[in-house]
């Protein structure tokens, strides 16, 4: 789809974040798998459980704009996963893996607030206040997971890497 | 180098952050170059000064923690610079081509947010408080240029693309 105009460049980031969530919906479970502490574990299995619901919030909007809900291969999110997956397998102390973990899945956040946060922007702009309202429940809760991601680095978890 | 607690952690994320920032230096003014307004002309170039200190407080801090300055390719900076590269070549309508300039830069910025976040967190537990010191200035910095972006995003840019 050749992007001509904010509308079709719309259509292009909504495309690169649901390749990019069905990514991170293959790479939580293996997150969850490797994580030594319970808690930690436990917040990727929940935020495993947002995320499909997040696809499906996109889904809903690309039905609202009448196009078709198909991903668009995504390099950043790749290669943010590749760097994770890789520290996963190389590192063998368990705190020291949790803490690299954390700190994988903050950056799988913020991508995905950066996406979602231009999504709302030109949301306003292109008057589209139905698909803004769904994709900012999302922007949200993305907040929320770099907020409580961010205690969990800074707690307990990290201090026995320490 | 292999990691195996924590410190080792903290210094392989700011080879991957000082190769990160290297990689910026070299996309800005390219950025700034096809940017057809103005103001995000003066911001992408304000931000290439920015990033240049930013690049000498790491090596700041390398030095305090007694380590060679050097980077570590890093796959998720390359991926995000990587699509920002095809928008800017694909897109021929200037107002678009400024709106996944500036997506791509704040994709750039939250890159850097989280990774400067994440070793704040760490250098308190690791006790480094000088280097925290410094990488907290970036980190400031790096969310204000967020912000700024943000509000260029909002503004008349994006307006024109509409």
């Amino acid at each position: 789809m050749a992007v001509t105009d904010l509308k079709s460049l719309y259509v292009h980031t909504l495309r690169d974040i649901y390749y990019a969530e069905k990514q991170i919906l293959k790479a939580l479970p293996k997150m969850a798998k490797k994580a030594d502490s319970d808690t930690l574990r436990a917040s990727f299995q929940q935020h495993h459980e947002e995320t499909k619901v997040q696809v499906e919030r996109l889904e809903q909007v690309f039905e609202l704009l009448g196009e078709k809900a198909r991903g668009k291969k995504c390099a950043a999110i790749e290669g943010i996963i590749e760097e994770a997956t890789e520290m996963m397998s190389e590192i063998e102390d368990p705190d020291t893996r949790d803490a690299a973990m954390i700190s994988a899945a903050q950056a799988v956040e913020h991508y995905e607030i950066t996406r979602y946060g231009t999504l709302v922007s030109w949301g306003k702009l292109l008057a589209l206040p139905a698909a803004t309202k769904i994709l900012d429940k999302t922007l949200q809760e993305e907040w929320a997971t770099d907020q409580k991601l961010t205690k969990l680095a800074e707690s307990r978890l990290n201090k026995e890497a320490a």
